[in-house]
């Protein structure tokens, strides 16, 4: 990249003070945004929207303290001097990605990885690759008993002569599944010939797996994980991954209904009414004059001071950092993983789950008391920015005797389960997912247990805790259990399969 | 209308520019105004904030080029010179309207028709007649298939001696229940005389399902349709058009989940974090520029041009323009029905139905693929506005397999069903839908296959598509209608009755 | 608190002029704030940009007219002078309050009651004194029907040699549960010292059933109510108040579902779209010009003025002032009982239920025909700021009949669920609601009457009265009852127990 053929007028902050300046694009970029700016305008306004159109990296090198956001200590020479446009994401590392391509004299990759965003975000990558997140594809593909769950959920179920029968799910269906959220495995399949509108015949790369912006999205350089699934291509904003709504796209279903719990709680409440009057974009981010209630990433992964400028908590891309307990997804709620690879995971039974069917933890794959209580008080430390003590650990108090009771709970429907399939009414053989009756019993840890330890982590209670897939729903659903293995001990037959 | 009385004093915009202008007022809005700005101070609030009271239709009619709103190619010279105001409206075509009434010496109709609104946008009426929506009354209310449907929700439920008796549903549950969303069929019931505060005795009319803004409302007129449905009245927003929550109040539920979508999708989250900072009043819609992500209108109606000014693709008021599948509220998702009445659609087994309970297409009904192309290829225009070639189609091709994948689900559902119905444990005789066992098949495609199907064409994926209410929910309802089937098969009796 | 030491400067209103002013703080809250603005920045920099901190008691009083917020006639004249700040509420009353305790030389209480806040005002208080929300603790702890559902819903179950045994939920969840929105009972529990940061060794009071913000706490003062549950603290911001989603908080959920109702109305719809240009903050609340569409608040509580300030409505904090029907929680919808205290309520059989299980009523506690006029009266004045008579009428005339015909959906039920009680299936003898299908009964009532009476009341209909938790399931749900009688009467046993 030689000098730059364009110039971009911009007023931007730097420590507070506004600048106008003038941000030189590299000629490669501006050759991009000649046939890009008319054909993808949607991409090209965001990024000019950006503040990667907006200051050099070198120029966010030279910013100290607190408010930097170039975490690397240093960054290749040529990228150092201009804005970080189109080129100089899409042609780093080339020999790294298999899904380079020559395109108009350059190298280009369609797929931007966290390895490429490393040059300048070195210190976030590197968290992140510890973050459960970024394991979210193995974690899920890799594990054999999940794999029972997820094709009894996305495999094709035919009928006949009275059976059903189940097919493996077929990939564009895994894609928009399970593994929207999770990340795809993306694969060069090829090379394609297409007509364009411009240019006339040119090759592109055929890339399967793809789209997909996944957390744990296995790239075409290897590395895991997908920065736009938080801050959105091409705008890159933190304002945008500060807000609810962007955790809201994983985490709103009855399975982990995060967003709809905050959204229903005391902070959500502020949020909503008083978001238009605060500073999303602050770095550091104040509490109390940049915004008067966390969001999602306040608590779990903003770095956040107060009106003194003390650091109140460090930013962190794994985000399990501040987390002593898991409390969605599995059967019981337990405490984090030591590794964010979870599929190396192995209970008592050898099953690969954190805890026996009986509740029991597999002590040795996760983090210990001290380690819990490491991780409360960082979490605590940003309760305590706007409740005192007593508040704090009173919530705390409840939602740690939550884990317990859900736990109970969930041990009284798995006993009942137990005898189900003792009774051989159903068979657990094959897969504990697959009859309905099974389904019942995974409804109540899956959605209901879960959703009122999510309620009382993040409202301190309220509706979802109660009759919104609450406690209400959650005892239905054991005397359901109950209620079907009455009714078919006492015909001693075997009805279900 | 005589010389204008009274002047509003207003800054507008013309093409960009701002100019202040008295627009003057008719004489008889004037006089309408004088009371009802005390007495309804919402509705004369709302219009003063409108377009229609700060520029003449003569105005409008001066701007040239995409910007222009007026469709008509001739306006009635009375009218071009004032601004758009009560009497303007409620006193047009007084012949017309069933509710015209004598009032303080004006001939004025209570409910505005799209064939008022026509005088100045006859493009948009014109569109709009062809749209599905303006249908859905009769859609509804003349397709005896679907009447089985209704009147075993809305219908009056007793219970005596241990059976269930029905009664049809009273007009009042009709209004409020599907005709909300469809539109109620207006009639005049009589005159009443009402004392009021202001002018002591006055007759008005009683109007029959009365009030509704529902898209397929049957006016008093004869005309079919309620612009208001989502031009709010009297604001006549096109901003609030725009908005992702005008198309909430009808599609939120479960049957067509497209709100709850999209506000988990990555464009609902873009929307949510950046609406605050775009421009939902200029036309034409400036992708990139005057927005970042795409609301529902962006999609399926607005006129969209690219930086350069550029025509994305033309306005529409007939929805399905760019929609080559229907994907809801039938028992399988198929081409669109050619013509917006669709009561006139037969199966090959003469039902009233756009599929055979095999889901097979009723193809003479339905678009051809040359159609579907053409529609896909325009929807495609605003896709690639953002997005390179291999992820549109991509996304595209993840969307069709899960038409096909939900079909396919529902097939086995319906064979189940038949099952169930030839083993005479429920009925199909009376109705499809008024036993519990049915209910629990008319789950399975009205609520899941529906919910997988708009998360996968509106998010590329997601909860809804899995968790919430998705394929979790559509194979446990396949397991369950299985298990009901064994049981009761080993029963060989009749409970269901 | 002697002379001031401190003085924040802040442009405030009074009566729509802004002036800038010199507000002094009291000795006793700078002495508050020298350490706490660091260890709870939250807090003040949420009171700094509250009202208390800019205005004057004193000069609050001088606002005359219906802008005027404090509505005591005397305030101490030590409190006029000085900002209302962390001393002036935290050592209000030190003898009233059992949380008193000695903190670095003041008397201070942890919990501010609604008895404090009526230092200023008075008549919110006593308003808020007769509104049923007050009396949410004691209506669901001292009624003994509601306990046998709270305990069903709460209680930890566990499972052992094929039989269900429910133990008495613990505190700790009945405080997260039903009592985060009905508010728990506090008390002072001891005295713990602990170690601060910035004074060393300190002693605090230790209160169970704390945190809690419900609407109808009992405080340590014996006082019902947190008017923090709304004006949420330390901003106690009216703006917060009057949205919408400040209701969801505890109106959200299936068994109450207002937010969800709304945010899917039209009225809901304008909200969403049209808020960022309203003034949530203008006392009164001018129709048309401060909002445009109404907001829970403006419906329910706000004082509201046409644009000619001639009042519409008072402002009351007893919500059902203008609430003739409650049509949620219970069995049958009703006439707003006329005590606040519902737990005296008795029906014709004794049960503590304002109406028989046929659905009659018990009149003598309930508000009658006459005040039922008064108060829709009163709503409907506000209705007719926006929409004209027959509107308005047909809205209510619908909302009325479809009270009628819910009620009459829930006695098929109940009538239902006589006979299964009847046919000792299920046993009614211990509880209503401990078995699975007796949980289906409260289905019907709890959630989808109730769900169609909001869409109703609060949408004039909509997919929540149909396929969202509506008729639909509501039909659903009875012909289940229904099928669940036919198929154990067939069988002549006792399976639930």
């Amino acid at each position: 990249m030689k000098s730059a053929l364009m110039l971009l007028f911009f007023s931007f902050c730097v420590s507070g003070a506004s600048i106008a300046a003038e941000i030189p694009i590299s000629e490669s970029s501006t050759e991009c945004l000649d046939c890009h700016s008319s054909i993808h305008p949607g991409i090209v306004e965001d990024w000019k929207n950006s503040r990667h159109s907006r200051i050099t990296p070198g120029q966010g090198m030279a910013v100290e303290g607190l408010g930097r956001k170039i975490s690397s200590d240093s960054v290749p020479e040529s990228l150092q001097s201009v804005a970080v446009g189109c080129a100089e994401c899409h042609t780093l590392r080339a020999d790294a990605h298999a899904d380079t391509f020559e395109h108009n004299g350059y190298e280009i990759h369609v797929v931007v990885s966290p390895d490429d965003c490393k040059t300048c975000h070195v210190k976030e990558r590197q968290q992140y690759s510890k973050n459960i997140m970024a394991h979210a594809y193995g974690n899920l593909a890799n594990n054999k008993l999940f794999q029972t769950l997820e094709q009894s959920i996305l495999g094709a179920t035919t009928y006949k002569n009275g059976k059903i029968n189940k097919k493996p799910a077929d990939e564009a269906t895994r894609a928009e599944a399970c593994y929207y959220c999770h990340g795809t495995r993306l694969e060069l399949a090829g090379i394609e010939t297409r007509e364009t509108e411009l240019a006339g015949e040119l090759e592109f790369p055929l890339i399967k797996g793809w789209p997909n912006q996944g957390v744990g999205r296995i790239n075409l350089d290897g590395s895991k994980g997908a920065c736009t699934a938080c801050h959105t291509r091409h705008a890159f904003s933190i304002e945008t991954a500060r807000m609810p709504q962007t955790c809201k796209e994983c985490h709103e279903g009855p399975d982990v209904p995060a967003f709809k719990v905050y959204a229903a709680s005391k902070h959500g409440n502020i949020f909503s009414a008083m978001k238009g009057a605060w500073n999303f974009k602050a770095v550091p981010w104040t509490i109390g004059k940049d915004f008067s209630t966390p969001t999602c990433a306040a608590c779990h992964i903003s770095l956040l001071v107060n009106t003194d400028e003390d650091v109140v908590v460090e930013r962190t891309h794994k985000i399990n950092d501040r987390l002593p307990w898991r409390i969605f997804g599995l059967i019981y709620a337990h405490p984090h993983p030591k590794e964010p690879d979870t599929s190396i995971i192995r209970n008592q039974q050898g099953q690969p789950l954190p805890t026996d069917l009986s509740g029991e933890f597999a002590a040795t794959y996760l983090i210990d008391a001290k380690q819990r209580d490491s991780r409360r008080q960082r979490m605590q430390s940003v309760c305590l920015s706007c409740h005192d003590a007593s508040w704090t650990r009173g919530h705390w108090q409840r939602f740690e005797n939550t884990i317990k009771q859900t736990n109970a709970s969930v041990l009284t429907a798995t006993r009942i389960m137990q005898d189900i399939w003792k009774h051989v009414i159903a068979n657990p053989a094959d897969s504990l997912f697959n009859e309905a009756i099974e389904r019942k019993w995974s409804d109540a840890w899956l959605f209901y247990a879960n959703s009122i330890r999510f309620s009382s982590a993040m409202g301190g209670g309220g509706d979802y805790g109660v009759f919104a897939d609450g406690r209400y729903q959650l005892t239905q659903t054991i005397m359901e259990l109950h209620q079907h293995l009455a009714l078919q001990k006492k015909r001693h037959g075997d009805v279900n399969k």
